[in-house]
């Protein structure tokens, strides 16, 4: 059984044993997803929790252009840093569209994004890589983790913001490059796999709780990604997409070669 | 008179005073800027003074990239932090053209890059930005002295390589915001504009003594630059570029209300 902890500031929330129940149908079907966003944003709530999304995507795209820009800097050669540097040009192009998507419905994306500073600061400050190939499973780590999440969320959209929303997150290839030059790395130094799956486990435990922080604080988007519940907040919902995402992640790590 | 110290390695070459030769038309017309590239490379030191300028350009983008998105931290806004990464992103798009008109020319990037490193990283450690305006005067002084610098080089290039160093220094807008910033900035608090003038000052003489030390190391591209004279460096011809950018950089800085 993998059991969530439910965060917020720190504190606590909940234990979640995310297993204990069965039946994911039993999540209400709101419509939404039928509809585009004119209709869909008739709704308040919905607004809102959209911007709440938008601005959270919109400041992680951000966030990971400068740290990917920084990781630029652990690259043992220049091809290796370019190929960083791409990556972290394609977050900052995701970014724009994201940016322009929200001052195109009339929202502030400044204001949009502040809510989700200080949890996707303090996941990269907890997990600044210390060199370059830690830096690499971090890039496709973070970027495969925040890709299930948002297609997790992308399946409860208005048709409109779902198009949006898959498109930033359309695999530029570049997870490739990293798999690579890690597969490489474990297989000429193999002591190399249990430093780096260490240092992925903590990457996932970082994220979870970041990302379950950022939910308790937003009820709008917590309201959405629980499929539209009228009364708030299904932590059991909440729980059983974490460990589909955590169970996504573990496959990958031993495709990889890691133990997560 | 304005004078110019050509320095390598930390010691000076020669104390140029710049404007004592009146006459900018005794550089001997090489014929090679009607030439096309094909023509043109069938000289081997004229290929290798291209493949030396692609290089030396190639790396400057991908070294600017790097330290616009580390600037980027210090912004005060999302906005602002939103412009500089996306300056950092043109810069990288520049040096994606540049290392593909290197491999398509049959040279590899990252050998050509290589000689350019530690004058270039030298620069950035000696001018790293202590805060937000800091970074918009490197930023816009930066850019600017690169591209007179380049901009010079680029009449005597064959005019497919000239095409293409012209497209990537094309002005994307950015340096506009710079501008408005600092004098936004000086004229909020007049003595800001002191030690920004100071700053630029720095900003010109490290610029210029790296400059230098590549065109004082780098024979073929120095021959290239004093208009393709056959028997080597002239010193004062590079002085008096090197005059003329200084030039531009005061007129530059005077209209941003630094004196520089």
């Amino acid at each position: 059984m993998i059991v969530v902890r439910v965060m917020a500031g720190g504190r606590d929330l909940a234990i979640v044993p995310s297993m204990e129940t069965p039946d994911e149908t039993t999540t209400p079907a709101t419509g939404i997803a039928a509809q585009d966003w004119t209709a869909a944003s008739a709704d308040p709530q919905y607004r809102a929790a959209v911007v709440d999304l938008l601005g959270a995507l919109a400041y992680g795209e951000l966030a990971a252009f400068e740290r990917l820009a920084e990781d630029a800097k652990l690259a043992p050669t220049l091809e290796d840093k370019a190929e960083l540097a791409a990556m972290a040009a394609a977050e900052f192009h995701h970014f724009e569209r994201l940016r322009d998507r929200l001052t195109e419905i009339g929202e502030s994306a400044n204001k949009a994004m502040q809510p989700f500073g200080a949890a996707l600061d303090e996941f990269h400050r907890q997990t600044a890589p210390s060199d370059w190939l830690e830096g690499l499973v971090k890039a496709y780590v973070g970027d495969s983790i925040a890709s299930d999440f948002y297609r997790e969320v992308a399946a409860r959209l208005d048709t409109d913001t779902r198009t949006l929303v898959l498109a930033v997150l359309d695999d530029t290839g570049h997870a490739t490059f990293a798999v690579e030059k890690v597969r490489a790395a474990i297989e000429a130094e193999p002591r190399v796999g249990g430093r780096l799956a260490l240092w992925a486990r903590r990457l996932m435990g970082e994220a979870l709780s970041q990302a379950q922080r950022v939910v308790a604080d937003r009820d709008a988007l917590s309201t959405m990604l629980v499929g539209g519940v009228a009364d708030g907040f299904d932590l059991a919902e909440v729980g059983r997409m974490f460990s589909r995402i955590t169970e996504a992640h573990t496959k990958r790590m031993a495709a990889l070669g890691l133990a997560a």
